[in-house]
């Protein structure tokens, strides 16, 4: 609970004042709950650890407390607590600018640090980022400080805009023995994260309307990185091979495209990957039609099955541009990823990174460089390998088990991404409403489509769930799924009819 | 030492080569000079050292800095030794992209760290970073141990995109104590930084082709981010007591702005500070001809008389971006600056920011967050203005004794920037190859325009330098200035006539 209290100190008492003082709470926490600082589903602190935060009577609580439920911000569960029930600004779903906000919310670590297994969402299958509890924290300080005790003030100095000259280096090291890939050293860039790496490929080489291809469905935040350049963006549909060739080439005809953004491995949303056919067509194209690729590599260490191989691999014409990150799996606080450039555009590529923050704070270069060496890195990713697995196979068994006939879904040989589809004409966005009352959490498909056209298709994760609440969930999962199926008027009709919040 | 050893891990020795090791590690090191990552003026670790890193014989690394000797790479200075005297990459000056490169390695740890005193840059006046031997490491190394056994996991985790909620207070409480501003909780932005900040503030706000004013001289990278959304840039003069207002609003009614970029307090590079006249006529041109002012506070708290105050604290009509950076005085390796944002454009920047990376370091916030609890921050400020000031005193009084007397110079009232002038036609970028003969770096004005025009001034910063090796510095310096004007051959003319490096 320690976290929790943190979103509390914004509130601040006047005891002097002539508004009672569980109204001052009370108006503290609509705020924090309206701008969703706290979020729906979340279970607010017990009486008596509040109480004691604030140093007022317990009955100040109550009142606090008792006057969100009467106003219909939060519900008292029998025996278990109080629960946010509203949802706020962060939780809306609506016009595409808003539900970013809403990734933001999943994919961040607010949602996780509040809700509790017995709390509103007992069953967390749309967080994206892997539960702190497997991050190695006791290793993470002993890094930290060795980092301090061997270079002082300069772990704390700007560093070169490129990166830190050594984890560049274990880098280029670790890519050889763990993924086989060549890199050389001058053709790495550090960046804050996969978002600012492809940002920074969309800062230099996008021109004011220039035409950016993405794979749908698709992660969200790569969108927006192009439609802050002006881009116009087109969509081609994703199959569970790698993206459709007919559609791409029938857009190529028409609206050549600049760049194409794709995931090759464990795509996010839908957990495809591209069959090495796929991949050597997408290379020829770009060679022909002359457009630049990004490459997101997301997730390709938590593989379960092969190896899977880069597509930059492929390139050998300079088109692809390649960024791992080092967040989604390990430590995503870092912000650390990198970019690996083709040499030729190396110097467009730094400029960008400069201009955006100057560079990646140096401190946890360091950390991760240190991490690296240490092969500290390597020994954390095999266990979460294992750990996975475990997860894969338990919700697939549950899938087969639960989901109904008429409920089509794909096994991903990694990451914890399972994309799931509705019989036809059943919506997510109405599923993600329904299976909330049962506690359970999904990410509706219309997401990740740029027009956040409804869809049937919904995503899974298994980032935050533990592997021994699984079958329980998608039993529920299921449950909510047959409950649409029975009652077509739940059924939503389209973008006119959605529910309101 | 220790950090310098660093930069040769990327030299690898192939002992079962033909290439004989002396020349191995000859090319590894060209290569780093040539890239830049040494640069030059540095010392070369002594040959004993070189040759237990490498574990050969001593006779391997003599040879190896021979031949840097022989081929121009190096030189050996009698009874301190080697140092690099080849000018790569990153210190070229060259067309406009080029020099952000030398800004970046000047502002950057790389020259500080290798730099000694017995070095062949013996005096730096080029460097606009703090030295790392004012940072408070061991502060540092106290309060992030106690963020890590406080939060554990979740202080790695992603940070909600507008930032760590009890940063965001401890901020507006250090604000309105220590600045006495208001800033309201929900117009804080957390950014990695100010060169982020200005980036986001051009993402949200720049359409193609929109015009940006800048003060003249200025900082690049600022120039750089707005180049980088297509804007085009207009210089507006800077006077000592702020933007030459005659000149503004002659631009004005031809080329009106959307956007003016400006330091009013101790400005880079020249150290000047707006009026309170001129602060109150720029905020009503904003709004009689509606155009936004990014206020870039970089370095406001070291001051040395009254405590200066913020343009931001006059605009009445939600014109003003004001960023404040905590990466100047302290910790740059962090990455950590805030952006006030008017309320009316906050989901704007937070959708600007989020496309940029998602969110900054949660880590480093937590760590800015419990500096700032502690009062850290304020003791740190409180003890860095008197040793800054101490260092002004010194300039001052060297300036004064040293300087020929056709040479004009500004004394601000903070920061660690003076703009100095010579002569009519004696160019600065001449200044700076002449005094580095006398081991002295400083910064040549034509950094600071956009056209990289040639330019009389130049920035003198006392950031790295300590306190008794200024006299000697200026005193030297004023040297290479009256032999450029003692000898009218060596003038710098123009851009046809630079010298070639």
């Amino acid at each position: 609970m320690e976290g929790v209290m943190d979103k509390f100190v914004s509130i601040h008492l006047n005891r002097t004042s002539d508004i009672p003082l569980y109204i001052q709470i009370y108006n503290g926490m609509v705020q924090l709950i309206e701008s969703g600082v706290i979020t729906c589903g979340q279970q607010l602190p017990p009486i008596r650890r509040m109480a004691s935060f604030f140093d007022v009577n317990t009955v100040t609580i109550v009142n606090a407390y008792k006057k969100l439920q009467a106003d219909g911000y939060a519900k008292s569960k029998i025996g278990s607590g109080t629960y946010v029930s509203f949802i706020g600004k962060k939780t809306h779903l609506g016009e595409f600018d808003v539900p970013i906000e809403n990734m933001i919310s999943s994919d961040s670590a607010a949602e996780s640090v509040y809700v509790k297994k017995d709390g509103f969402i007992k069953f967390d299958f749309a967080g994206a980022s892997i539960s702190p509890k497997y991050f190695p924290v006791k290793d993470f300080k002993e890094v930290i400080n060795e980092v301090l005790d061997r270079d002082g003030g300069y772990a704390l100095e700007y560093q070169e805009s490129s990166g830190y000259q050594p984890l560049r280096e274990s880098i280029r090291d670790f890519m050889k023995a763990q993924h086989n890939l060549d890199i050389p050293l001058e053709e790495i860039q550090i960046v804050s994260g996969a978002q600012q790496g492809i940002d920074i490929v969309a800062k230099a080489f996008l021109n004011y309307k220039d035409v950016v291809y993405v794979e749908a469905p698709t992660y969200p935040g790569a969108v927006n990185a192009f439609k802050s350049r002006n881009a116009r963006i087109v969509e081609i549909n994703m199959q569970e091979d790698g993206v459709d060739l007919d559609d791409l080439k029938k857009n190529i005809m028409s609206n050549p495209p600049r760049l194409f953004y794709t995931m090759p491995v464990f795509q996010n949303p839908t957990g495809y990957s591209y069959s090495i056919e796929k991949k050597k067509e997408l290379i020829a194209l770009s060679k022909e039609y002359d457009f630049y690729i990004i490459e997101d590599d997301h997730i390709s260490d938590l593989y379960y099955d092969e190896k899977p191989s880069a597509l930059k691999a492929l390139d050998d014409s300079d088109k692809v541009f390649y960024i791992k990150s080092f967040s989604k799996l390990f430590l995503p606080g870092l912000r650390i990823a990198f970019l690996w450039v083709p040499r030729r555009h190396f110097d467009k590529i730094a400029l960008a990174k400069y201009s955006s923050d100057i560079s990646t704070s140096g401190l946890s270069q360091r950390i991760l460089d240190l991490f690296l060496r240490k092969s500290l890195w390597a020994e954390h990713v095999s266990h979460l390998q294992k750990i996975f697995y475990k997860k894969w196979q338990e919700t697939v068994k549950s899938l087969e088990k639960y989901m109904p006939s008429d409920v089509s879904y794909f096994y991903p040989k990694g990451g914890h991404f399972f994309w799931i589809n509705l019989p036809q004409g059943i919506y997510s966005t109405n599923l993600y409403y329904e299976a909330l009352k049962n506690g359970v959490s999904i990410m509706p498909g219309e997401l990740f489509f740029i027009e956040q056209r409804p869809s049937e298709g919904f995503r899974l994760s298994i980032a935050q769930i533990s592997e021994w609440d699984i079958e329980e969930g998608i039993a529920l999962l299921a449950e909510s799924i047959q409950s649409l199926i029975d009652n077509p008027h739940k059924v939503f009709q389209g973008p006119n009819d959605r529910p309101l919040l």
